[in-house]
C-alpha cells in the first residue's frame, strides 16, 4: 500500500489515475509510458505571453498557485475565505499579504481532497516545484520560505520551464485590437526556440448587447486603422486584425458566447441594425440578434481565411453580481447553463457544415449534450471536432464519461484532444499529464475488454495525444 | 461464491455493494469498518413523532413494510395489482386485509430485483426482523405470521429500536400550524434519551396558486394567534411558527416547490398582490409570482434566524390524476421534472449567496444539475451545501454518479452527507448502511487508483458520514 | 494478452465486452453462455421483407455492409469521404462503383475504431462472412473479391441466414398502405418456417404538418378503399389497416414524432382542424395540433385492438439541407433533440395509463429522461415499458448506463429488452449478440457486488432476452 497523507509526505503515487485492476493497470502503464514523453500541444489556454516575452521570475507560491487560479480561490471561499484574503483585491484596495494567502491555502489544503485542482497542485508541487511535504497550516511558513527561495533560482524562469516542460506549441488568448508585441518579441528573440502563437478572441467587440460594445469598436478602430462607425467597416477592421494574427501565427479563433446560435442576415439589414445598435436606438432583441450575426460572420470569415472557430458557450459569466462589483471578473463565480447545438448551430452548419475550409471545434460545460448532441454532429459533419471536457469538466471522471458519452457514435478521431485552458503556466504539464493518464487508462479497459487491440490503443492515445489536436485547431 | 437465491436462505452478503476488485474490497471493507457503527443522523424524513410519543407496537408486515412505503406500492402497482390490494384505502373504501397484501408483496418479490427498495428490504427483513427465507408465494403466509408474532414481543417496539439503531438524532416533517405535541412529549418524558427534531414544511402556506391556500392560512392564523388576513399578518404567523419550531428544537425549513426560481418583491407590491390572491382577484400568473416571493421571504427569514433552508424542487406531483382522485396524495406518481438552478436561484443568491447567517442544502430529481450547475454553485458560494442523492437517485448506482460528478468540483466537503427521507422507520439502518458502503466503495476506488491516500478516505468517511449533515443542517 | 492488430488478422475474442476483473468475468461467461444460443426475438427492425420472400442472393460487400448502413456511411463522411463515394446516389445519379465504394470503407477502417459499427461490422466479417483479416487499403481488394465470391455460394442467401442466425421473430417496418405481398407471400410459402410480421408505421399520414400530407391520405384511401376526404374516414381508413395488419401478423404500431405529447380533442374540434389543414386553410400551430391528436387517436385505438404503441421521439431529420436535397433522408443527418416526456405524455397517461388493453414502448435519444423521467413512469404505470437504448444509445456503454439509470427504480422487469433496429440483415445476430454480452457483464457486476445472486442473475438475464421483448410487444 503506498501510503503518504495530508500533512506527511506529499509523493503522487506513478501509476495514479491508472486503473486498478492489475491487468488493465499493466495494460495502461504500457499505454501511459508510450506517450507520456511527447511534447505538450496546448491549442487554447490563458498564459501570458509577455511571461515569456519577458522571462520575469515567479515571485512567491501563493502569486503562482494561489490568487491567479479560480478553480483555488473558488473552493477556498466557497470554505469561508473572503476573496481579498486570497491576494485578490476588492475595489478599496483591500487584499492580503502572499504569505497570509499562502496559508489560508495550506491551512485548506484537505478541502481539495478528490478535486481536479488537487491533481495538478500535487503535480505542480511535487514534480515542478520540488515539494516533498503536503501544505498544512503547519507547514504554510516553511512552504512559503522554501518556495519563494526556489523560485528565485535558476531553473525556475518561466523560459527554462518552457523547455523542461517539453513544449511544442503554447496558444495564448488575445484581444483582436493587441498589438502582439510579446509574439513579436519572442519572434525577433533569436534565442527563443519555442512556439507561442495567439488567439484571436473577439467577445467584446461580437457582443452588441453589451454597453462597452462602441467604445470596443474604437478601440478596434485605432487598432486596425479601419473606420468602425459602420457595418462594412467593422467587418473590414476584424477581417483585418485576423489577418494580423494570422500573419503571427494564429490559427484559431476563440468564442464565448452565450449560445451556438448564429445568425446570417443581408448584409442591408445587418448594416440597419449596426446602425440602430451603435447608435444606442435599437429595440430589444436587436443587439443579441446582431452579436449572433456577428458570430456568424466570424464562421463565414473561417470558412474563407482557414482559422478554426473555437466555441465555448453556456456560461451564466459574474452569477453573483456583488462580487463582481467588489472583485472584478474570473472571480470564480461563472455558473454552466443547459447548452443545446442541435437547432443553434442548423443555420451556420447549413452553410459550412461541409464546406472544404471552414472547420469548428464545440466545447460544452453541459455534459448532456455529449451523446444527444455533439458525438452525433461530429458523427456526421466533417467540419466539426469534439473539443475537450472544458473547465469544470477538465476532470478525470468527467473526461472519463465524455470518451464513454461520444466514443462509440463518433469513434477517437472526431475529437480534438486535449486543452488546459490554464492561466496557471506552472500546471500545464500536470495538466496534460493527467490527461494522458486518463486516456490511457480508458483505452485499457477497452483493450481489457477486448474491444480494442494493444496495438490500435497505442495508436489511437498516440493520435490523441498528438495527431488530433494539431488536425483540429490546424496547428 | 456466496449463493442465495429468491425462496431461498435471505442472507445479504457482509460485503455487498463493496468493490468487486479484491484489492479495492479489502479498502473498502477498512473503510466501511470504520464508520459502520457511527450513530446514524437523519436531518430529513418523514417519520411520525408519534410514533416514538405512543411507543405503540407495530402491527402486521403488511402494514410495517408495503403499505406506507410508496416506493414498494409502485412497483407493484407497474406489475398489475392495484392500489387498494396493497392496503391502500381508495374512495369508496375498498382495501384488502394485511395478509392478502402481504402476499401480492411476496409474490412480487422477484421485480424488485435490482432495485434499491431490494437492497433496504433485504436489510430490514434480515438484519431488523430477523428473518432468514426471502419472501415468495411458497413463504407467503408463514413469513407473514411469523413476522406479526414477532412484531409484538420485546424488542420490536419504536422506542426500543431506535436505541438498538443507534440514532443519534431524528428530524421530522411537521406542518407549520402542528402543535408539536408528540415532540414535547419526547422532550418532557424523563424515560426518553432519543433526539426527536421537527422541521418546518410551510408549503401549503406558500402555494398561493393552490386552492386550499387561503383556507390554509385560516389554519396558519389559529395556530399562530396572529391574523393572517394581511400579508404583513401571513408574514408575521410565519415567522412566530418559525420561532415556535425553533424553540422546540428544528434547525431546518424544508420546501417543495415546482422550480427553486424566488422573488423579491418590495413590500407594497407583495402586499396588494397578496390581497388580490388571497381575494381570488388575480390575474394569472400572480399566484405563482406571490408563491414565489414567500419563498424567497423564507430565504430572508433564515438569514434572520439560521435556519436552513432545504430545496427539494423539480416534481409533477400527482401525475395520474384518476390515481389521485381515487386514492390521494403520496400513491407513487410524483415524477420528476427537468431541473435549472443557476437562473432560478440568482435573485436570491445575490441577496444571501455570501451572507454569514444563511444557509441552504439543494437537492434534485434530474441528474443533469449535478456536474453543471450544483457542483459549480456549491464550490463558490459559502451558504450552498449539496444535498444527497434523493428519492429515486437515493440508490447506491445514482449515488455514485452523484459522487462522481460533483467531487472533482466540490470536493467532498460541500456536500450535506446522507439523508433517508422515509417514512418507512425500520428501513431507517438499511438506508444509511447502503449510503456508508456506497461512500466507502467510492472512496476505495480513489484509494486503489492513488488519488486519496486511505488516510484521507478515512476522514474523507467520517466527515460525510457525520462532520457534513451536522454542519449543513445545523445540528 | 490476445493480439490482432487493424490489418492483421481479424479475429474477435470469445470474451470481449465482458468485465476485465476475473472473477467478474467468470461469473459473465457464465451468464452469457446461458443465453447465447436463445433464439433472436427483434420486435423492432428495418430489414426490406422481400429480402426474405425472393431470398435474393446478396451482391457484393459494398452493398451489403457500407451504402445501405446509415451508421457507417455517417461516419465516413464525416472523414471526408463525399457520400456518392459511398455508393449513394446523388440527384445527378452520380455515385460509386462497389469495388470502390469497399476501398473507401477498408482504407478508413481505423476511424471506426471504439465505435458501435465496428463491433457489428467485426460480428458479420468474422462470424457470419468468414472474413480473418481486418480491412485495410492493403487488403480492400482481396477481401472485395472473396466476399463477392462467397456471397454468390450456397449458405448465404437469406433464408440460409434467417435460419443459421436462429431468429425466432423478425417484425419489419411498413407503411399503412403497403400490400404486405412479402409478408404474404412468405405465410403462403410452405417451404418457409420462419416468423416475418409487419409493423404499422403510420408517420406520414399523421403528419399533418407536412406538405406531402394531402397526398399521403390519397393513397391511405387508395390503400384502405375508404375515402380519408373526412375526420372521420381518415380515422377509419387508419383502422381498417391497423386492422388488415394485424391480420397479418403486426402486434405493433411505431411512431417517430417530434416530441411525445399527445392531444385529444373532440370529435368536433378534430374534424373542424382536419377540414382545415386538409384544404390548406388552416392557421399556424393547427398542423401540429392535428398531429398530435392523430398520434392521441393512435393510443385510443392501441386501447381497442391491442397493439402496442412503440415511440421514438426526439430528432431533427434531415439537420443538413443541403446533403437531403442532394442525396434524400435517412443520409446519416438526423441529429437528436432534448427530449420531455413527463408532462408531454401526461394526457395520454390520464387516459390509457392503467388501461387494461393499452400498452406503450417508450425510446429516447436523450439520456436524461431514462433516471428522470422514464423509469419514474414504468415504474408506476403498468401500460409502460422501458424501450431499449435506440440509435446513437444503441452500443455497450450507453446499454450499460441505460441499466445504471433505469434498474435502481424500476427493477428489470419493466425494460423492454433489446430491439436491433437494423435495416442490415447481416448485422442482426451481432447485434443481439452485443446486448446479451453488455447485460451478462453488468449482471455479473451486480453478482459481484453480492446485490444479486448469481441465480437470479441468471433468471433475469434470460427474461431480458426472451420474455421481456415479447411481453412488451405482445409477440
Amino acid at each position: 500500500m503506498h501510503r503518504g497523507s495530508t500533512g506527511i509526505a506529499l509523493e503522487p503515487h506513478p501509476d495514479r489515475l491508472l486503473p486498478s485492476d492489475p491487468a488493465e493497470r499493466s495494460i495502461a502503464r504500457r499505454l501511459y509510458d508510450s506517450v507520456r514523453d511527447l511534447p505538450l500541444i496546448s491549442p487554447h489556454g490563458h498564459v501570458d505571453p509577455a511571461l515569456l516575452a519577458q522571462d520575469t521570475p515567479f515571485g512567491d507560491p501563493a502569486g503562482l498557485l494561489v490568487t491567479p487560479d479560480h478553480y483555488v480561490t473558488r473552493l477556498l471561499h466557497a470554505h469561508g475565505v473572503p476573496l481579498h484574503e486570497l491576494g485578490l483585491r476588492d475595489r478599496d484596495g483591500h487584499t492580503a499579504a502572499p504569505r497570509e494567502v499562502w496559508r489560508a491555502f495550506c491551512s485548506h489544503w484537505r478541502f481539495f481532497l478528490g478535486t481536479a485542482s488537487r491533481q495538478w497542485l500535487e503535480g505542480e508541487l511535487h514534480d515542478v516545484l520540488g515539494v516533498t511535504a503536503h501544505p498544512s497550516a503547519a507547514t504554510a511558513d516553511a512552504l512559503f520560505d522554501e518556495l519563494t527561495e526556489r523560485l528565485a533560482k535558476p531553473g525556475f524562469r518561466p523560459r527554462e520551464l518552457y523547455e523542461s516542460f517539453n513544449i511544442a506549441v503554447l496558444a495564448t488568448t488575445d484581444d483582436p485590437a493587441d498589438d502582439l508585441r510579446h509574439h513579436r518579441a519572442l519572434a525577433d528573440d533569436p534565442s527563443w526556440r519555442g512556439r507561442v502563437v495567439p488567439t484571436f478572441r473577439p467577445d467584446r467587440y461580437l457582443d452588441a448587447t453589451h454597453p462597452g460594445w462602441p467604445a470596443a469598436l474604437d478601440r478596434l478602430a485605432e487598432a486596425s486603422d479601419v473606420d468602425t462607425g459602420s457595418y462594412r467597416g467593422t467587418i473590414a477592421a476584424l477581417e483585418q486584425r485576423r489577418e494580423f494574427f494570422r500573419r503571427h501565427g494564429a490559427t484559431t479563433t476563440d468564442h464565448s458566447a452565450p449560445d451556438a446560435r448564429m445568425e446570417f442576415l443581408p448584409e442591408a439589414e445587418a448594416s440597419r441594425l449596426f446602425d440602430a445598435v451603435r447608435s444606442g436606438e435599437a429595440g430589444p432583441g436587436d443587439g443579441r440578434l446582431l452579436s449572433r450575426h456577428l458570430l456568424g460572420e466570424m464562421a463565414r470569415m473561417s470558412s474563407e481565411d482557414g482559422m478554426v472557430l473555437a466555441l465555448h458557450t453556456g456560461v451564466d459569466r459574474n452569477h453573483h453580481e456583488p462580487t463582481f462589483s467588489r472583485y472584478g471578473r474570473d472571480t470564480g463565480h461563472d455558473i454552466p447553463l443547459r447548452a443545446e447545438f442541435t437547432q443553434a448551430l442548423k443555420p451556420m452548419l447549413r452553410r459550412f457544415g461541409t464546406h472544404p475550409v471552414f472547420q469548428t471545434v464545440l466545447f460544452t460545460l453541459d455534459e448532456t449534450v455529449f451523446s444527444r448532441e455533439l458525438a452525433p454532429l461530429a458523427g456526421f459533419y466533417p467540419t466539426v471536432y469534439l473539443g475537450a471536457p472544458w473547465w469544470f469538466l477538465d476532470a478525470p471522471r468527467a473526461m472519463r464519461r465524455f470518451r464513454d458519452a461520444v466514443t462509440e457514435t463518433a469513434g477517437f478521431h472526431r475529437s480534438a484532444g486535449f486543452i488546459d485552458d490554464t492561466r496557471s503556466f506552472c500546471s500545464i504539464p500536470a495538466r496534460h499529464d493527467t490527461a494522458r493518464r486518463v486516456d490511457a487508462a480508458y483505452l485499457a479497459g477497452l483493450v481489457a475488454e477486448h474491444v480494442l487491440t494493444e496495438d490500435d490503443a497505442q495508436e489511437v492515445l498516440r493520435d490523441l495525444t498528438d495527431r488530433q489536436p494539431r488536425k483540429a485547431f490546424r496547428l
